[in-house]
């Protein structure tokens, strides 16, 4: 955690105090106590130190685990399994106990929380930055190493997943399976099949994941279709993986699109301006840039083409129809963002770069890397080949 | 999703209408709109009918894919990537579209929409019993099934798990190892091993989980310790398994406790006791009775044998030190609960039943059924030997 940067950002809340009720599910969460805590509970920053309350039976792990300066239990403040009414007043309690009369919440924090409190005389007010988010933006080494090394196993399970499609045979007429679907062994290569096979690749290597997107033709052209069904030659093929070190919670991202066999006019010539849209975003990024000129060199390069993007027409369900990437840490999604508004990049920033083309008539074409922005540029954190044929 | 059920219990709400602001990872969210989305979308329930608002990339999804009533875009509310006030204008538009003055929302909804939309003229109340969870606890048979199908996959885990735990050699004095740690061809076979073992077999299986407990000796008297590092021969070794169905997203839930070598008479005492409050527990399990007693029936095992429980000494940190099980359903965790206050079981209520004792000096033992409550009793979901010795 970037301790100063922390001080520095909740030094000037109009509150007391900051508070998060949440388990470790919410990164905000996750980092600020340094707790993998499975159930909800208390963190609250004040006068420069963190407090964590836990239920008794997490208490042992927590004192282990928590990076925060204190950790309570629930039986300090003599509760004891007991009603909702009670586990209220002892959150009152806890807060007031550190001196603190009011709080500040990030928005997602939880209404039943934030409305007792105020019950009870506790001020609370919404932090509508969801300032936490800014200071998990900005990585310490330590960080980046962590989703350096979930990338690693991301490029284990992509490799896995070339293999299984660059190996695939073509069904024939003759075939039992329909003409031009892939087989392995006889038996369509679907999806799913690549999906398990990228799975147990990253548990072999400490990661899990609870999504992955392996989509052909006309369901790449959705860019949150995960792909079903089999999978077919001449078809771009988007695999998209995001999994998280089970280890240390960071999160990697890396996309690419194959395609076994030949691929029409459109399609080449989509896989070679998106390889063109990363390469211009890539050379966009450096500290001061900000991600809405990241993601305004990768429109660029669409639009001079003739794709349509969201910025030459909003309605548009065709082209260029996402932001650039996204910021990247204990959420797969987190701060800055490459897209329309997006804020200054700064030295520590994990972001990914993902242009792509999509239209349900062509499919989809989508080439993702992922970097640390530096003093002088970026660092590019993926090692993994980009090319259309699968090999 | 049981309609009539959600019909009555929402009915009689002080509200014009329920409000949830959640993505797929909130289980209230997912039941309710029954569409998968990644990101927060709201779902209101009003006059009867469910409405489902999310943005322009999920839309086509959340068409084919939502159980809701009507899906709507943010763009059919003239929003496109605005910021944060002209969304919650939005939702507040959204929730007045559909004759809706007042909300009631769980506790866990988020404190920034609850607070946008007062600011807004829209009543927000707090739904402290969270009554969507009574409506979940009571499962149609549709729901039965996609958690006997996970379970089944967890069986295939656990099958996987204890064959490892039983094939496995014990150093001596001579070898690499300490004397007494579990071998598996030469190397330790530590509790990251079986873990990713039943990880893995999930996988084939069509599930996932986020988390597996594997802990063997002391790790297995913190009851939420997931273990790590070398197993040992004469120890306990628990295993929990609680995995999710990719397709379904119910869970099932199992834990049995092995031994390889010689326990001693304490632990083979304890794991006779644990059978023995798992068989009153289930005893007790059948309509009209609440989970209090069914955690009444397995604390009462444990006291006449002079064991504590919370019930004795409610600062016990060792013994029975946690409740006799919870509904299980879209989450882990869920209504009802077996333990003091429950509430009354209902044919339809998907539980577990895990009674277990715990002291780090001696190790911990807990053994785990998954059951249906039926119309006269229960039905056991789990097909799994209840044995210590691992074979």
């Amino acid at each position: 955690m970037n301790r100063t940067r922390l001080d520095e950002t909740l030094s000037d809340l109009d509150a007391d105090g900051y508070l998060l009720d949440a388990s470790q599910e919410d990164a905000n969460q996750l980092y600020l106590s340094g707790f993998t805590g499975p159930d909800p509970f208390l963190t609250l920053y004040a006068d420069g130190e963190v407090h964590v309350l836990v239920g008794g039976l997490e208490y042992g792990r927590a004192k282990d685990e928590a990076t925060a300066d204190t950790v309570e239990r629930h039986a300090d403040y003599d509760y004891e399994y007991g009603g909702r009414e009670e586990r209220n007043d002892m959150y009152a309690a806890f807060v007031r106990d550190k001196g603190v009369e009011s709080v500040s919440m990030p928005p997602r924090g939880p209404v039943g929380t934030a409305d007792a409190l105020r019950e009870r005389g506790v001020d609370v007010a919404v932090d509508t930055d969801d300032r936490l988010q800014d200071v998990r933006a900005v990585k310490t080494d330590e960080e980046i190493d962590a989703i350096r090394e979930a990338q690693k196993a991301n490029e284990a399970a992509m490799r896995a997943a070339e293999d299984l499609i660059a190996g695939a045979d073509v069904a024939g007429e003759g075939d039992d399976a329909e003409a031009g679907v892939l087989l392995r062994e006889g038996e369509p290569l679907t999806s799913e099949r690549v999906t398990e096979e990228i799975e147990v690749t990253l548990l072999r290597h400490g990661c899990a994941l609870d999504e992955t997107i392996v989509a052909g033709g006309a369901q790449a052209a959705d860019p949150h279709d995960r792909g079903s069904g089999p999978l077919r030659a001449d078809e771009a093929i988007i695999v998209d993986i995001f999994p998280r070190s089970k280890a240390t919670k960071y999160n990697a991202d890396m996309t690419r699109t194959f395609c076994v066999g030949e691929p029409d006019e459109t399609l080449r010539e989509w896989y070679d301006l998106t390889e063109r849209a990363l390469e211009a975003a890539l050379d966009a990024v450096e500290p001061g840039a900000t991600g809405a000129e990241v993601h305004a060199a990768a429109c660029e390069v669409y639009e001079e083409a003739g794709e349509p993007t969201f910025r030459t027409d909003p309605e548009t369900e065709t082209g260029f129809i996402h932001s650039t990437g996204h910021g990247i840490g204990l959420d797969v999604h987190e701060s800055p963002r490459l897209a329309s508004g997006g804020e200054e990049l700064e030295p520590g920033h994990v972001i990914t770069v993902e242009p792509g083309l999509y239209d349900p008539e062509v499919g989809g074409v989508r080439i993702e890397d992922l970097v640390v922005v530096t003093e002088d540029g970026y660092e590019n954190l993926t090692d993994y080949p980009i090319r259309f044929a699968a090999e």
